[in-house]
């Protein structure tokens, strides 16, 4: 199922050259960094509301949907920067072999 | 790599039932769904916030961690409501065959 | 000046009742809850991509705009749940008396 | 009532420059615009959680506390920024005579 991300990653880096006219990824990268972490910020808000309405016996498919927005946007966002997915995964796969309260104080400390 | 995500899928079934002092996770879960999105909110705003600082040639390996807080908190989230990564990874594996900007017409009427 | 926000709360009260094809305002009230606060999560988003802009000497008018945005789309929601501006200016009025650490305290402590 | 901002603003301008041992707001100055902007994003959030709860028949009262929470974080921001709440309030003085939907045109043409 995860290989998944890693052909996400592909299609965005291919289409980060399209034609903004054509390609909704190319017209982010076009509109720049503030437009792309503006979605970030609106598919967070989004994410909790969902969340919200999904805790009170709402729609779970619809949560997931939109943490897929999240995860998405935050794809676009790496590749923006010449970064991927991949960055973000060798600091989970460092990370995660602790307790969760060492993982934090770690963080915390860094 | 992406298998790191399913580790830790794992990591955090174990760890909702653990001990609140002792795990941070459980600790999560044992405060609520609202303290849950709060953390979601929180790391959703240092994103930003590092990306700004990245954009500008800044330090990258911190929007890597930043962007691993985010999906780590999310993949909590996922487990509070019983559902998992393994939901949001499908979304995107039915999407992301379509161009962006179908895929963002698809997203819209859904 | 601080007369503007009396009066705004005036107009929004008359626009909530208001055609949605010809107010905004009244647009808002019909999408709902969520679609407010969708809004409030955007325009918080802008604020901080606008202080970021602004904080390395780019356009405080610009700033100035994104925190009016703000505050407004807080008074459509404030509205929408039939409160307004004035139950939020008396916590002010109550709290900052007192030195910034012990309203922390007393914040936290409620 | 509305003079509890202008009230608010002297006293943010004399905390600026207190003891950050002693004075919360003077500890966010001291720690920066980043951490400023991270409180901005949590108080938005929790005003999303405290709405999606008193939409549901919960506590009024919590989210007048929570904007409140998110008015004043703004303010500090505009006072770290050498900017005030009257710079936004011109701008609504500026805007709220015409209707809704001519206003967020002229946002949306700025």
């Amino acid at each position: 199922m995860s290989d998944v991300l890693q052909q996400l990653t592909a299609i965005l880096a291919e289409r980060r050259g399209a034609d903004p006219e054509s390609s909704y990824v190319a017209s982010l990268h076009d509109k720049g960094l503030n437009k792309i972490l503006e979605k970030v910020g609106e598919e967070a808000t989004e994410v909790i509301l969902a969340a919200k309405d999904a805790g009170k016996g709402g729609d779970r498919q619809a949560l997931a949907a939109e943490v897929a927005d999240l995860l998405f946007h935050n794809m676009v966002l790496l590749s923006h920067l010449d970064m991927s997915i991949d960055d973000v995964l060798a600091v989970l796969e460092q990370r995660f072999g602790t307790s969760g309260h060492e993982e934090k104080a770690s963080r915390s400390a860094s």
